[in-house]
């Protein structure tokens, strides 16, 4: 039998990442399991940003790009992700969103493999990373095709067309986690590139880009790593790629002397031009509060405790939904899942919009699918209980008939 | 003769748009002419930045993506902002940085014109435009060009194989105006399409893109539109060019249905499809109050400021710092300039440290140049006079010679 609401409380006080939590502002009473779509407030980010607009832009004004190293932001705080996600310092620069980071990341690996046209991905890839490969292939006019194939299928799929494998780690709606290894071996295998989006990985579970041999990486400041709405992203390029091509968004501040004002673009050596225009600072001041909450916990503990955290959902589920139309939608073996649970039901949006108004945030990703964010640098086991209370509430109650429930917001 | 300081003061007393300077928190004493590099700070915007954190994002949560219209941002301010530049509604949108903006419409322009390979610009335009310029071409690998002219010698330059004129209307160093109309005319007669930065000229003076027939445009949000350091830029698409292209920057908040999660792109109708990835929100609140700070005032009377200030700058110039080796770089007629003064000196770099160290804050420009940006709506009669009065005493002291002063920084 899934343990009680006071069994899971006992859990709580024995948990060594519970301090974790008062590193964050979470609102009373509510049960926030979306920190995969947007991560919770860091205590500390409310001051830095205001200290920022305050005294570093409104004081100190111009003189802050040196004075505060605000120039200095995409590589510092790209570094501190680098230690979350196994890269050494140099390898990472927080730039533009994942979407941009994309396009860089897969024009340079495209123009390492002249002669192959195939960009392989699966069809559980974020929409963005495909939108991104269809309009850098249809800009090229070389030929180069996007095949997707089922996730399980990538492996088989690799061929010696295959440019680069392009995948997301943990995919956005069933949690399914690719092994990383295996497939970037795959594809070096037969000579392609990988590229790894670490959107829901980074600051969730414990990445080895160096161990994995990875060419190329992107990733996002706005879900596990708690950086704020639409916070900057990241990317990482592997030492040995990182000379060989100039990537194309080639921005003043991706130039070798920025301030020098020439006339011709000359790439900065190293990681340092894949940024590109003026980085928002306020936005970057507050990733880099988000990155600390992270760094000052242990990765693997985080990671332990998130897949307690799943299966705990699960179990819970399991023993209280039954009946009602609901089905597993994530891998059930937690080492295969990402930071989330997922579950399909045919009402699942108004299911989750039920929720929302018991003070329980999860999200829904179409066609129907519930899906659930475990944080655990913020959440409780008690919080798992409290979720699948309430959801087993709804699903008995048929509360989600309600029409309010069904009527679609702008953003899902 | 020049007026005193005094008569700084009256000037002061007798301008409608002094009340203007209320709506800043400006360091006391400071003297900041560098407002066309970093626009000062609103005083709503603290205010307006600490209700984003602690309340949308802190307490709301996710849901701020649609309880706060978070997803409504680059539309909403890109309405704003195109007041300020003579666009009409759904012509604007913000998003991205400059740099990547130029890339999205200059890959627009080029392929509305297949079959001419040049695009035309000037040796004075920001490097970051050229850059993004050679990027694009190089990455087409169509055998477009980018070609460099005198600024006097673009209407000259245009012929039949220009796809594109792209130009900055005002000189990042000199701050000499291109005419808008009669270069976009230009283009036309030829068959070329025009793309205009308004870095120094959104929020500094009228801007009549419809009048003008512009084809596209972009901008800075952190120069006079005072949104915050590295703000997040715009860019403009006529209503006739919109739909006749998917610019290949083509991230999911372009798409028709984002929220759908579809694995083909499909991008959305109009000015949307500009848009590329999830927004950096705490940027854009920041660059909302900015642009509204240039809403309240009338911008005929800011130019006739603006003007007035400049034409100020270079009298008190000319008569008190005379025989120092100071050369005018920027327009004599003020109609000719945009919302700055330049001037050169060999000892430019350490003179704007020894301003900076007297609370003149101007910046320097490779090689030689000392920029004097005039934001009309926070800058005062009076703040010109102290400012050619600290450049004087420190030309005739040679206190430009101490070597604090010539260390150069990270950004210059």
């Amino acid at each position: 039998m899934a343990p009680d609401l006071a069994a899971c409380e006992a859990l709580d006080r024995a948990d060594p990442l519970a301090v974790h939590r008062e590193a964050f502002d979470l609102p009373e009473g509510a049960v926030y399991l979306d920190g995969n779509s947007l991560g919770a407030l860091p205590r500390a980010t409310a001051a830095r940003v205001a200290d920022c607009v305050r005294r570093e832009w409104g004081q100190d004004l111009i003189t802050s790009w040196n004075r505060a190293d605000w120039i200095g932001l995409p590589r510092r705080v790209g570094d501190k992700i680098a230690r979350l996600v196994g890269a050494g310092p140099g390898e990472v620069v927080v730039a533009d969103s994942t979407s941009i980071n994309v396009f860089k990341v897969l024009s340079a690996a495209l123009a390492l493999r002249p002669g192959r046209r195939t960009i392989l991905s699966d069809t559980g890839n974020f929409p963005t990373d495909l939108y991104m490969a269809q309009g850098l292939s249809r800009l090229l006019g070389a030929g180069h095709h996007l095949r997707l194939v089922a996730p399980e299928e990538v492996a088989g799929a690799i061929d010696a067309d295959t440019a680069v494998v392009m995948l997301t780690e943990v995919d956005y709606r069933s949690g399914r986690r690719h092994d990383m290894r295996a497939l970037t071996a795959a594809a070096h295998r037969a000579g392609a590139l990988a590229i790894w989006d670490l959107a829901h990985s980074a600051g969730a579970l414990p990445v080895d880009l160096a161990g994995c041999e990875a060419d190329f990486a992107v990733g996002c400041g706005y879900k596990f790593l708690n950086g704020g709405p639409g916070a900057p992203a990241f990317l990482h390029v592997a030492r040995r790629h990182q000379d060989g091509f100039a990537q194309p968004l080639s921005g003043w501040l991706g130039h070798d002397a920025p301030f020098a004002f020439e006339a011709g673009y000359r790439p900065a050596a190293g990681i340092g031009r894949y940024a590109c225009g003026t980085p928002p600072v306020l936005s970057m001041v507050a990733l880099e509060c988000g990155v600390d909450t992270v760094l000052a916990a242990d990765m693997a503990a985080l990671r332990a405790k998130s897949m307690r955290l799943g299966d705990l959902f699960v179990e819970l589920v399991e023993e209280r939904c039954a009946g009602h139309g609901i089905a597993l939608a994530c891998p059930r073996d937690a080492a295969a899942r990402g930071s989330q649970v997922s579950f399909t039901h045919p009402d699942g949006y108004a299911i989750v919009q039920a929720l929302v108004a018991r003070g329980v945030i999860g999200d829904f990703r179409a066609p129907d699918v519930m899906r659930f964010g475990l944080a655990p640098l913020y959440l409780r086991h008690a919080d798992i209980w409290r979720a699948v209370d309430a959801l087993a509430g709804i699903l008995a109650s048929r509360a989600h008939d309600d029409p309010r429930f069904r009527r679609r917001a702008a953003v899902t």
